[in-house]
């Protein structure tokens, strides 16, 4: 499984120290490469490491050359970050091609459904009436594609996920096991005491090249449709209300939430776990801190944070305690301070 | 795909003010709504809506006619949120009816099953001992259904859902994709460092008219049951501990979880991602923000919060840091008032 | 489905007081419990429930066998919370046995998959290239295994489980329906506002005795593996990082989250819904209360906690609005202070 210095570079890039020839056996986090292994040191605050790791060859930016050299062989890059993000790619291409296209004969096919050149589809996967997959679309065991779902050129469904009826996923796209897109929005009419079900009758759009975490849910529109934009990354347990609006190359961390007709903005973080209550709008460059909850619209870019910090039992218990004084204290200090300005003017020295 | 205004009102009731013969191509939120599009206006102060709209028709409540009628064409409901729910129900319908009963043949069905009239069966279903499918009951593709579940009549479950052993639902229920109910509860007693297993040996009961989100959790009891009341619903990704009872018609949003033991009363609504601690009791009629933590019991009807409000990060941090210190400085507040107070006592112009 | 009371005490020990041929016909908590029900009362402050339970026989321990004794058949045993859990194993295995080995013929199974003796393979699973499945191993119904995964004697694999390629399990794990092992973890570097793929070559390895609960999901490693360690118990809708690792019988309860590259120490405790940011390390013996959120190392033992109070609505709007103030509030409470002071310090008489 290893590679030659040698073809990593010629295939990637950047400029190679050291012999063509030296193999490289694996990829490493430089804290605990070994040796034969490749590992990169990104920023200068991280020099240090350059000195104690065992790795064989490191990726460094031009910053950091000499200091790289001084110890071995590596390979310079303006952005050493990004080219191992490449590399992997590479790597991964190198040690595990994608398959050779396969229908497989356990598959449920609707006889309506479209199969563009060079599609998998796997064991018991179910491919339901008018669904259409572009060519080198690769569609997993137990996939299920509800009728009139399509799917773009080269986007990858792993194992068991679910699309529902008519929704649309685009090109390069890569849906992971147990993610469900197009289950019903939570929509309901309160009357006498009981909830009257309003039917969501749009679907899910999904541009190119976006990623879809396991088990995350995106719920259909009501009436219009809930839209990821290109390029968007959604890791797992996430939860996208119906009518959702995210924009491009936004990013989501694990167990985020969205309610539904919030609009979020392009090139937007969202940490872990942080929620967007519904019918917000979040501005283009917004990025919410992990755990923070967005209760009003934030309509210019920066960075938001809000939720509790932790500390030892006893002090959160006596802390909590005390918070739920807080109006009432701030009410008692502005008596006290108003006594104190009153003292003081009737009398100098008070 | 067009349906004429007359035939909408016949269906489903108001007082019709337009044309009968007046096409509707589609059910639109009123912001969006283009010609040949239904929306609706529910209170009066989304009474300005009215002039700006491009909706061909819309339903409204009586103290609108008069400004409805100054535009065009509408239909006057006491009630027009329930008339919009009952109307996308009847579209619904008229688009795309509930398919023909069929069992598929690649469905896995233990000959102890037992299915009622008109039950559907979807591709690579698997049906154990002893299941019993009421009349009209729908199990699509990839549904599990341990040994000894009932499902009532009329009860919908999306593909992949799974019921585990002796679950019981009733009629007219619709499960989402990936829903897990009947998984076991989490318990386990510790001993010398490690934990051993309390076998959840309880099932679970739903009743009539639950909804149930993609994703979502509903564990089986330790002993007892855990039940789900009628008319439930419950959205996306919800963790229902072992042995919690949700009454009636309570309504919880994305992302809730209740933990084991817990008693939630009838008619409540539990926010997106608001959490309830084990084995507390929530009287009927309690409304729970999102992303609250429900710690103690709430046992008088009202609306219950707590969540850290969102800030810009600066402010947040040294709001954070401060609120560590807040039991410190509810002391010295207490300090300084007492001290004014003697100053003042000993000393009528301090 | 009744047993004699002595049967039990055979099987289990402890000291029965009461009729061998008492005949046991439910498990039940003593509060609910009903003639004909063995339950069981753990400690003293519970002592009260003796008197007013109505089953026929209880586990006490040796401190209440006196109270117990006096109102009917009990049996003692110096930890009767441990008695009980194996009480439920013992249960499980008369009421419902472990169901003879059988590859059911609709499994997809690839001719390189190794299956050890007495492996049971439900319907529609699929197993994958080099899959190996130690003796015993059970294989639920939709279970899908990827290439080269492994998994141990006597491990127990529910409906609908997805292993990744690669993925190890140890012996006797219980995996619950839905949960995801083995997916990619989250992973991208920033390049030109847009988001270049790390491809995650790693992979999750499980050691003996683990439980993970549905729609759980734990991420494969970037470089490394993410590793959950002997004994370790996980609850539903968890989400765990790339490259993780949990310590030995450390327990998470329903909707954690630990993200990428967190390290958790051995015998610790993460509640509900807490959640511990990336690249963090807890201590052995840390417990984390439901809710909070570790934004920071402990490397300490002992019991850490922050999350928002609940209040009524309105108590809560005017608390949080003040919390915006508290940085600002501590600031006025020290210049208070500071005239006061002065004050004092000027005139001893203020």
């Amino acid at each position: 499984m290893s590679r030659p210095l040698g073809e990593i570079v010629d295939a990637l890039g950047g400029t190679r120290h050291g012999s063509p020839d030296l193999l490289i056996e694996r990829l490493a986090p430089v804290a605990t490469a070994e040796q034969g292994d490749l590992a990169f040191v990104a920023q200068a605050r991280y020099a240090s490491q350059i000195e104690t790791t065992a790795a064989s060859v490191l990726i460094v930016p031009p910053a950091l050359q000499a200091q790289a050299l001084a110890r071995g062989a590596c390979i310079v890059s303006d952005d050493p970050y990004l080219y191992f993000a490449r590399l992997t790619q590479w790597w991964r291409r190198q040690h595990d091609p994608a398959p050779t296209p396969f229908i497989d004969p356990s598959a449920s096919i609707h006889p309506s459904a479209h199969l563009g050149e060079g599609v998998s589809v796997g064991p018991f996967a179910v491919i339901g009436a008018d669904v259409h997959l572009d060519r080198g679309a690769r569609v997993g065991a137990h996939v299920v594609l509800g009728a009139g779902a399509r799917v773009g050129q080269d986007t990858v469904l792993h194992p068991r996920v679910t699309i529902g009826e008519r929704c649309v996923l685009g090109e390069r796209c890569t849906v992971h096991p147990g993610a469900v897109i197009g289950a019903d929005g939570f929509g309901f009419a309160p009357h006498a005491g009981e909830w009257v079900k309003i039917e969501q009758l749009g679907t899910v759009r999904i541009g190119n090249d976006v990623d879809i975490g396991a088990n995350t849910c995106i719920d259909r529109g009501a009436l219009g449709d809930t839209v990821i934009e290109d390029g968007v990354k959604l890791d797992n347990l996430i939860q996208i209300g119906h009518n959702v609006r995210v924009g491009k190359h936004t990013a989501m961390a694990g167990c985020a939430a969205v309610a539904g007709s919030a609009t979020i903005g392009a090139h937007c973080t969202i940490g872990g776990r942080a929620s967007v209550l519904g019918h917000l709008t979040l501005a283009d460059g917004v990025n919410v801190s992990a755990l923070s909850v967005v209760t009003r619209s934030l309509l210019k870019p920066g960075h938001y944070t809000g939720f509790f910090p932790i500390d030892d039992n006893a002090s959160w218990e006596k802390n909590a305690a005390s918070l739920k004084q807080l109006n009432r204290m701030r009410e008692r200090l502005k008596a006290v301070e108003q006594a104190m300005e009153h003292a003081l003017k009737n009398n100098s020295t008070p």
